[in-house]
């Protein structure tokens, strides 16, 4: 069968199975979850197998040793697979819940219904416990999902596939409601991403390479985030001890994820006091500071900063350095070049704390707290499926509900529109 | 200027106008409304003035009668407009509401907040109400608007926008945040839908055929309801009375709008009587109804229903009947033939309308009442900026609360994470 059939035939498929997945209660798609969670770890032994194979052909390549890393499902990883789908198991299910429902003068009462999406598209790269993660959040959410891998990992998001699809089949339940695109023709992606009729939303989880790609070829919506610059703005009120504190987590405790700050601003009044105090203590935890001009003034050893380093997504030890003006020129600053992922004032001054809230344009907004509190689990959705930093549908960390939508639904008595 | 330059520029004026638009208060807000309402009334003679010179364009091109029509803009349309603006300056604004609140057991307050949506662009055709229609929801909710209407009504369209832009400039704000697109550069269109850097949303208002183009065309997400294929299902328990009262509303009361019923549904325990009984009804109406087999054995002088029949939108006087086996297969023929626009059940049966309601996959799903409630206003969103039949974002009626997004608000007190 050519590529593009094949993708056909599988999501009208999923589309058939999303349905039965709709109408099930919560009860049976946690027992579901639970057994998929003991699947996997009965499974551990055929798993590393099956795993062994990409890593060893990862080697063959010549991958570096942290991809091949990141790749390997250690005892340790299919655990916390399990534990994963356990945990997305024990959280509520939104399908259902009426978000509001109101008495209209005629009689009718009118509310809005959380229902599923229909079928979610995941394109990924490297890591293989995302497709038991990505499955557990759709299916709990009522959502039947095609899960797309990359190659490199094609033996062991096979293997889990099909652990997971039997636990489906041993329930009674229609294993096309999970699937795992295994053929490795390089088009099955692009075919996928043309079928809107059947497919509701792509959710692509890697690199900007691959959700470029995604986002620029897909005729199904796509939500998606390009990068985390995210900025921390020290205010002349802030408390400075709390502003070391909450600046060193933000770029030491784990620099190379979305939710590390990149750019630190600094209103110029605290400047000369908190400046050398915060470059002391990121020089301590290794971090290169990258300055802008009035920072070397204070601070004459800092690299000085190009316009470069204001976008910049370092992943790394590297912070850029900004001595600003005012709340203003902040704002200025995050308007240009952020990213709209996650932005944090540490200040003293509520005035401020209720506009930096109001009047900064990006998806998470924090006062006096780290960004890298900045994911689904942590702000309390109970997983995440992925950030959005465009605004349709969903901004920011995306949970189980971010996964429904809602319909109206009407109650009548035999009331006609006059 | 070329016209990629001229939409560009345009563009991210709106942008930069939508974040000054994005803090203003309701009570800014509703002043401006009611004094764009005032000075739409005011402006009457010139209004028809302008207005004049489209219709005599489309005499002159022979556009058909019913068209012109729609183009005028007569007194009471231009009240109508005025009135529309008061009714949405009268609604409640969602721009800041926080939609749930919950403490982090680390003691951070997490919130999820309704913000503007940024720029949204609005493709139409004919009617130049809309200018003014779309506008104050765009406004009222915060947000900065494009509107491109059709090259027929382009002084009209054009009249209105520099009327209310002279209101927001009376008041100090930004005229940029109301752009009409006056161009008669025919890629005006196909530019704009290319700037999903400043434009957030996209949606078209019109024919098919627009709805198509836009969405084939657009980088930006685009929010559309390509038709309405509306179901009633007459079930076996069914008052029978009940029903012929819905299905006449449905049919009849204003069957050129997308949400008329275009299909009948009929359970087969009930046919024999309910079929000769609605086809009567609908008859001294003028209605055709093009029946299934079954039904011409009962009423065989309906004309016979092909299978173009049952996808259709016919939009006028004609309706489709079936009789049925039973819920199952009426769930089947809508799964199949649906537009996921609006379905309805007449029954007195509990536990089959709660089944209708969970099992009916559709934008509004109503138990005995009539499909023609299926809009913005008679559901109590106070007013429609379109129906959405895909399940991003929005999914049925779209008021207010749909053209924002909600971000992330985090209250800390120096927490970071460990």
């Amino acid at each position: 069968m050519a590529i593009a059939e094949e993708m056909l035939a599988l999501a009208i498929e999923a589309q058939k199975a999303s349905r039965k997945m709709a109408v099930l209660s919560s009860g049976v798609k946690n027992e579901l979850l639970l057994k998929m969670a003991t699947a996997l770890e009965t499974a551990e032994s055929e798993l590393q197998r099956e795993n062994e194979k990409d890593l060893q052909a990862a080697r063959e390549k010549g991958m570096a040793a942290a991809m091949v890393d990141r790749l390997a499902l250690t005892p340790e990883r299919i655990k916390g697979m399990a534990d994963g789908l356990r945990e997305v198991a024990a959280l509520p299910d939104p399908v259902g819940e009426v978000t509001g429902m109101w008495l209209r003068p005629n009689g009718i009462q009118v509310g809005r219904q959380r229902i599923p999406l229909g079928v979610i598209g995941i394109i990924y790269e490297s890591r293989p416990n995302v497709t038991a993660d990505a499955a557990g959040l759709c299916l709990k959410s009522g959502n039947a999902v095609v899960l797309r891998g990359g190659s490199e990992a094609i033996h062991s998001n096979t293997a889990i596939g099909s652990i997971l699809q039997q636990a489906m089949q041993e329930m009674g339940l229609p294993k096309a409601a999970l699937q795992v695109v295994t053929t490795s023709d390089r088009n099955a992606v692009t075919e996928l991403l043309k079928l809107e009729d059947q497919i509701d939303l792509i959710i692509p989880r890697g690199g900007e390479g691959l959700i470029r790609f995604v986002s620029e070829n897909s005729r199904i919506p796509v939500i998606k985030h390009y990068k985390g610059v995210c900025h921390t703005y020290v205010d002349k009120a802030a408390d400075l001890q709390m502003a070391e504190d909450i600046c060193i987590n933000e770029k030491v405790q784990r620099p190379g994820v979305c939710n590390a700050m990149e750019t630190l601003l600094i209103h110029q009044d605290i400047a000369a006091e908190f400046l050398p105090q915060i470059t002391a203590a990121m020089r301590k935890e290794g971090v290169e500071l990258r300055g802008c001009e009035k920072s070397l003034q204070i601070v004459p050893d800092l690299v000085a900063a190009t316009e470069e380093d204001w976008p910049a997504e370092y992943l790394e030890l590297i912070l850029a350095v900004r001595v600003v003006e005012s709340f203003e020129q902040a704002k200025e600053h995050i308007e240009t070049y952020g990213s709209l992922h996650t932005e944090v004032i540490v200040t003293n001054d509520y005035e401020l704390s209720q506009r930096f809230l109001k009047e900064i344009n990006s998806s998470v907004v924090m006062v006096n707290a780290s960004s890298r509190f900045s994911d689904g689990n942590q702000l309390g959705l109970g997983a995440e499926i992925g950030i959005s930093t465009t605004k349709l549908h969903s901004f920011g960390p995306m949970g189980l509900e971010d996964l429904t939508t809602r319909k109206f639904v009407v109650l009548g008595s035999g009331q006609i529109r006059s």
